[in-house]
């Protein structure tokens, strides 16, 4: 999976910014270009998860259903019992586990990043990844990691969304599709969509309708990013139709 | 207007919580008590504006429609120019200015609230009021004082929610009907509608259509608030249909 030397999946180039990340590193290729000799034009797009991986399962859902663009390269987990993984050999998805444990974040990233250069990526989806990634990983893939919050961020950031929006009172929740960027949860908004909290609502039933809007709408924005219908500068989110 | 020695108004009471406010205060009778023995059974609805006045205009179109089932007892600006005074003249609405301008606080506080006494309020409705509350005040109308924010709070509290709504470049906004207590915007919240932040809005575009929904709902809200179908335990907050 190391396509660190395959001049076709990025440029060799020494860390001169000293990030603390490796001493060479091969930066991405452009959006769209690892598929230049490939018999496949589709977007590939890696998936890095923790656990269930509801929204991986959406993703496979939309391919297998012809709606979107783009294939999945790869299952990235960093925890070997991640159910994500049963979803990626039940539909002979290319998965590889990398265990954080025993090693710092900045190696960790590094591991990825290179499975994520060996496999050609255009695009990085976190689907319930519940490690931060390094600043100098995210520099590396800026405007090319997206992430799903269950809440409308601002409001409600970090692992317990649901269970703080219940707490606070709020009357309307949602879900963020926003860019990763070196703050966890704060990145530009791409795509947000709200859901009403309903007077009985548990964690549980909440979870449950927001998480059908995820799947709803996670697929057809990772495809309207793999299109390059997603446009940002500085906060600014635009997408054409 | 000084209804602190009509005890069909409310029972005069010492100040024992040292709380700064004045040495005799007139506590609120029960919500609707206030019209025992007058003609009308409407709830009395005491407004607070500095400004425009929108809103205001908003409950007294309502009311003229005779979609609701409170009146405005009175009108309470603290700047002499309010246009919401000129909407109150038009309509016959009493009003009242009490310039918070050379007084601390809990003085002008208490002017508020000996009109509000006065004028047999069973709730009062911040309208675009720019004066923070002080605690006694607040403490005294506990459950009786509501505000429209112009956002989905907890995100974007203060001044100039819109603007820092497309500044942090969120994609779905909205407004918040909340109860007042002591902190600015974090009280417990009745009711939220969410409105849709497009990619050409500006905080003029914006505000209008976020204005245009306020319009709509605060006399609602108002009105379940009056009828008594709004019930709260902490922050969580329920409304009957």
């Amino acid at each position: 999976m190391d396509g660190s030397n395959d001049p076709s999946y990025g440029d060799s180039i020494e860390d001169d910014d000293n990030d603390g990340m490796s001493k060479t590193i091969t930066r991405p290729s452009p959006m769209g270009s690892t598929n230049i000799g490939s018999r496949t034009k589709k977007g590939r797009v890696a998936v890095l998860a923790s656990g269930r991986g509801s929204n991986f399962q959406a993703m496979i859902d939309a391919i297998e259903r012809g709606e979107v663009s783009y294939e999945i390269s790869t299952l990235i987990c960093n925890t070997p019992d991640a159910f994500a993984i049963d979803r990626a050999k039940k539909h002979s998805i290319p998965y590889v586990v990398i265990d954080h444990r025993g090693k710092d974040r900045e190696s960790f990233d590094m591991e990825i990043h290179e499975v994520l250069i060996g496999s050609g990526t255009d695009l990085i989806v976190l689907a319930g990844f519940m490690r931060i990634l390094s600043p100098g990983f995210v520099d590396l893939w800026r405007d090319r990691i997206i992430n799903i919050h269950p809440a409308l961020l601002p409001s409600f950031p970090g692992a317990h969304a649901h269970r703080d929006a219940l707490e606070y009172g709020v009357k309307v929740t949602g879900l963020t599709i926003h860019f990763v960027d070196e703050d966890m949860d704060k990145g530009p908004i791409i795509f947000q969509h709200p859901v009403e909290v309903r007077d009985d609502d548990t964690e549980d039933t909440l979870s449950m309708r927001v998480l059908e809007m995820e799947h709803h709408w996670y697929p057809r924005i990772i495809d309207k990013m793999i299109l390059r219908k997603v446009h940002r500068i500085g906060r600014k989110v635009t997408m054409k139709k």
